[in-house]
């Protein structure tokens, strides 16, 4: 996966404008309905973790088990939290001993639709995913053996494993552990949001202002990037932002071209998952178009296209996951 | 409120035992069932903070909400997690920036019964106990005129606030977090344990073992300091335990007699909120009731009456309240 030079996005959102503005002109709706997809009920599922009930369960109660944690406080839900969108609504992650990390933590909300997971796309999926902020020293400065040591302390987790991956000899081990917290990850989708439900026929379900949003979101080329059923093409990106940085997907690659470059995050539910952008430095939307107009399209928008698009983005908020809190043994 | 000697109260629990020892030979269960009482529906509703749906509802956002926090990531239901008992099950509360503090973190659920609030009874009720959390240095930190700000950022808020206290100009104030708070708070009760079934004339509800273990815990004297709805006096005593200590009551009082003594806690869900006693160092049934006969009554228990007595607090866990999670602005 590479970085994609600002200047072919701007050759790409210039021609997607002319497209789209010759499309906009025929009223061609068809247009843009081929542009987006809606979300489907499921991300893609790996063939080496097969989605069950009895691993959603299990996921479910380790993504709220504090005991993954050094200081037995932090769980998973503690920073990706279910009432602040699956994310903490702060510039940056704070975790062990109070400690502020790097970046923005990133909602769980439909992250089984990332093709890769960070904002340095250093994993390629949940499971790779699950067992980086466990041990973290700034998240849950976790051993992962300790861990596993608390979680055999308890019979409900010895059955719990076993059912949820039958005739291993031993099921309490670290991958497990990530298969079943990417298992429930995978179950955290926000469907039939308004955008979804217009995509799908429903011409009532998005207001004027948001269809005109949907247009310019995509005659302005903002889906060059934000594209796909979680509106992001998983590449990485360079722009400048207030506030403290870090050397981005340089730090996985090492190759020039990706220092201070960072995945396309996903627009769903972004009016939910305020501040934005990877060191959190921007909290309102129409602050965050606005930059993102100017750095990668190139262009200021006027304030009737900024409103529009902002307008567009909060309806592409879904119906959130309803989780109820497990009981923990 | 004063600090019961241990002297009288072995006194009282001999008569007792006397008593139910007669009363045993009769095999007469109306005398057991005169000892204790059923958990009501609800706990007593002060006059001045009635309970209405709309503080129910503002105060659970409230309690989940970690912007009442200085680092933002540390809510109520941080160490009063609903996933582990509405406690965290860690010897003494951790807070902010990792912070071990004095104490256990008591359990939220029933709180509305007890007599008085927090380990030293410092508070009367739980619109006193509230504020005290979000403003301590080692839990949350917060400055609550800082609080009172953030939440002010909020149309939601000043939306719900508005509801929850109809008819006040500046709504958003402490008092009525404090209220909220305390109203969401008075719905967080176990109904129907298998105790309060039995009580309440289910003889099948308990197991034998647990029958027993309810009459050696009147007739060994348990009841003296253990009564009431929530399975406690309201009173303080003094006892030792390995680990660190602190003043207790005397922090409150300056009175000698108050010095290392504790309230007695609440019974009620004993088997998921261990670790035990104000210090939290012991971490399973059997050897906190090993330690109370020891201490507070004066008697090793046999092995078989404490395995009764144990099996007995088992049946004090009751229906745990269904609590979604909310969604927060």
């Amino acid at each position: 996966m590479t970085t994609r030079p600002i200047r072919s996005l701007v050759a790409a959102a210039s021609a997607l404008a002319l497209l789209a503005g010759a499309a906009a002109a025929e009223d061609d709706m068809d247009y843009y309905l081929s542009v987006f997809e809606p979300l489907p009920a499921l991300p893609p599922i790996p063939a080496d973790n097969s989605l069950t009930a009895e691993k959603v369960e299990l996921g479910k109660m380790l993504f709220f088990e504090p005991r993954l944690s050094a200081s037995g406080v932090i769980s998973c839900a503690t920073c990706h939290n279910p009432a602040l969108g699956w994310s903490d609504r702060l510039p940056r992650g704070t975790g062990h001993e109070g400690q502020v990390g790097l970046r923005n933590t990133p909602t769980v909300l439909n992250s089984g639709f990332l093709p890769n997971q960070f904002w340095d796309g250093r994993e390629p999926d949940l499971e790779g995913q699950a067992l980086g902020p466990i041990q973290a020293p700034d998240e849950m400065a976790m051993d992962l053996d300790e861990a596993l040591k608390r979680i055999e302390q308890f019979d409900v987790y010895i059955r719990l494993f076993r059912e949820a991956f039958p005739g291993e000899e031993n099921p309490i081990n670290a991958q497990n552990v990530a298969y079943a917290i990417a298992s429930f990850e995978r179950t955290l989708n926000t469907p039939n949001s308004p955008f979804d439900r217009f995509l799908r026929g429903d011409v009532q379900a998005m207001t004027e202002q948001q269809v005109r949003g949907m247009m310019a979101f995509a005659d302005n080329g903002c889906v060059a990037c934000h594209q796909g059923p979680a509106l992001t093409d998983g590449l990485f990106h360079r722009f400048e932002l207030p506030g403290p940085t870090d050397l981005g997907r340089f730090v996985v690659t090492g190759d020039e071209i990706d220092r201070y470059a960072f995945r396309t995050p996903t627009l769903r539910n972004v009016a939910v998952t305020y501040p934005y952008f990877h060191n959190g430095s921007i909290d309102n939307l129409h602050d965050a178009v606005n930059l993102m107009g100017e750095q990668m399209l190139g262009q200021a928008f006027d304030d009737d296209t900024l409103d529009d698009i902002v307008a567009f983005l909060h309806a592409l908020t879904g119906e959130m996951p309803q989780v109820t809190i497990p009981a923990l043994p």
